[in-house]
């Protein structure tokens, strides 16, 4: 599996696939592009955002916004409000655990099942 | 934490730096040349790599040679015998159970401790 060959099948904003699993984590890609995604939580489990290419805004409750950019890994610990946006597309890795739901309780138009995000 | 950042302060080879922690897994940096990695296996995790930068050989046992290049990810599964190697200096990313030791079982002189693997 290469990363690189695969965002090149990457046509959806907001639309994580998976492609990979390692013990109970799964390891995702996703497109960003506008404001789509809502605030949400993941009440037990942390989430990692790893930059790939362009700039992604990070907005975590009582935080002031991050902009994070090609190589840059943010950890968003369980629990906490946040919501990501891209002005330019920002290629982006996700590692969670495999019972997180992208958009948290959360239910919005963007929102994918597992298997929606799977190949 | 950037990644391209951090790899600048790596100066030793096969000792890998928790740059990261998400639910129970470690997120690792390493560079890798030479052929110093015992053979080795991890009975209870599986452990991903993720190819940042040059060429990875992956040995498996029972399995044909791969050579991991930029973008490749590629996840040796719990209890089995690998081993990692590079002609030329290689830049990795490991997500690995907290609990792995990053040699197994085997002991080696390149063998570290989880506090030496700490920045």
């Amino acid at each position: 599996m290469n990363i690189i060959e695969q965002f090149k099948d990457i046509k959806d904003y907001f639309s994580p696939k998976i492609i990979a699993e390692v013990n109970d984590q799964y390891v995702k890609i996703a497109k960003i592009k506008g404001e789509d995604i809502p605030w949400h939580n993941h009440e037990n489990e942390d989430e990692l955002f790893y930059i790939l290419e362009g700039n992604l805004l990070m907005e975590v409750e009582k935080e002031a916004n991050r902009t994070l950019k090609a190589g840059d890994v943010f950890v968003v610990p369980k629990g906490v409000n946040h919501r990501v946006s891209a002005k330019e597309e920002c290629s982006i890795m996700l590692i969670e655990t495999k019972s997180t739901k992208h958009t948290g309780e959360i239910k919005s138009p963007i929102t994918k099942s597992i298997q929606e995000q799977s190949y």
